[in-house]
């Protein structure tokens, strides 16, 4: 947890937060901090900032906090992934919220085990505790856009130009001739497969709706760190 | 497993062998495969190929193999981490070792918690289940050297300058000024910090014997994710 993050029901004043159970336990127990110290904080969709600890009891704590700061810009990378094991979607979405990517899409695949749509994960707020986490790691308070679509083709054909809009879109793809362009400082929308990739007749559609495939090497690596990987070679 | 890993205790001939256990039930359960079906094999330390399935039993099946392909190269990334906790060492070295780095140094930072180094991850041999993982993962052959160094200052001062050779120095630190050059086809010797970061001290001894200080934006990453997003952006 780098950042403590802060919601509406915190505030009991507009200047001044009390909390509790797992906050508290990482404020005093993790960080050791006391009366008087300072914590780096940030309220949820809002601004970020520091807390100072004003009144410690045995089970919760006040801090009087000043939320000056913008939260640092969104990454400019749309990404478009097919939906991974239940265990990996977890990965997943800690490898792009916490470096910052604001759109991200679950989608249906070939490869894509039946299975996985049934993950409490993917029900509305399934992942929420996760993407908190995530945000808490990154020092970040804007809540992601994470929606799942359950139909390729439809995806693709008929919402996927209305999400890329004018970006450049890319499909992770081992078996491209092309290395994935570097540094770009320019809107990305980031396609990346199931264990096993896309077949061959996503990626032409895919194609065929403005994402190029592009490789990073030939070693197929896990879904996460592809994430990850690519992420960091866009931006 | 994207490539089943032979051993030389595997080979009853010169091209043909013999496997039981997890490769066995990756094999035939996993993968589905059956009598004359193709797999794709790889010796330790050795080629890449195809192995055609002669012979399944209750328990074991034999496979003629023909290993006539190189491994991959190299990623041109030596690897200097300070030493995380167990269970993100297994993720670190998964990141790395999947992405084709051949040399990886463990090392002492200020903020590594003194029980991470009592792991029996960090005993000779201790990574060697997560090693081979990696390069089934990877579809690679070539086994890391994986270093432990215990001692930070007599690290950087006498050693580093011998492994970073005429490579470009890098150090991972979310507050430099500069961001991390990309696609730089040419060798670096990397190092990221503990969770924390190095400390200012720390950042300055690497400085000072090579390792420029570089960013991949504000955000603080798990330092998986940030391995591997390192690597994606400068191979």
């Amino acid at each position: 947890m780098n950042l403590i993050l802060l919601f509406e029901g915190d505030f009991v004043e507009a200047d001044m937060v009390r909390l509790d159970q797992r906050r508290f336990e990482h404020i005093t127990r993790i960080l050791k901090c006391g009366l008087g110290d300072k914590v780096k904080v940030g309220r949820l969709d809002g601004n970020l900032g520091i807390g100072v600890i004003t009144e410690i009891s045995e089970n919760e704590l006040s801090m009087r906090v000043k939320l000056d700061k913008f939260p640092a810009p969104a990454a400019p990378i749309t990404l478009i992934c097919a939906l991974p094991r239940p265990k990996t979607l977890k990965k997943v979405v800690n490898a792009a919220v916490s470096a910052g990517v604001k759109d991200i899409y679950f989608i249906e695949s070939w490869k894509v085990d039946k299975s996985y749509w049934t993950s409490p994960l993917v029900k509305p707020d399934g992942l929420r505790e996760h993407v908190l986490l995530a945000l808490e790691q990154g020092c970040d308070t804007v809540m992601p856009n994470i929606q799942f679509k359950r139909r390729f083709k439809p995806f693709v054909e008929d919402e996927l130009s209305g999400i890329m809009e004018d970006s450049l879109g890319l499909t992770a793809h081992p078996q491209s001739d092309h290395i994935c362009p570097a540094h770009l400082e320019a809107p990305v929308t980031l396609c990346i497969g199931p264990e096993g990739g896309f077949t061959d007749y996503e990626v032409e559609l895919l194609e065929k709706h403005g994402c190029r495939p592009v490789h990073l090497g030939v070693r197929p690596l896990r879904t996460e760190f592809a994430v990850a990987a690519f992420i960091g070679r866009l931006i």
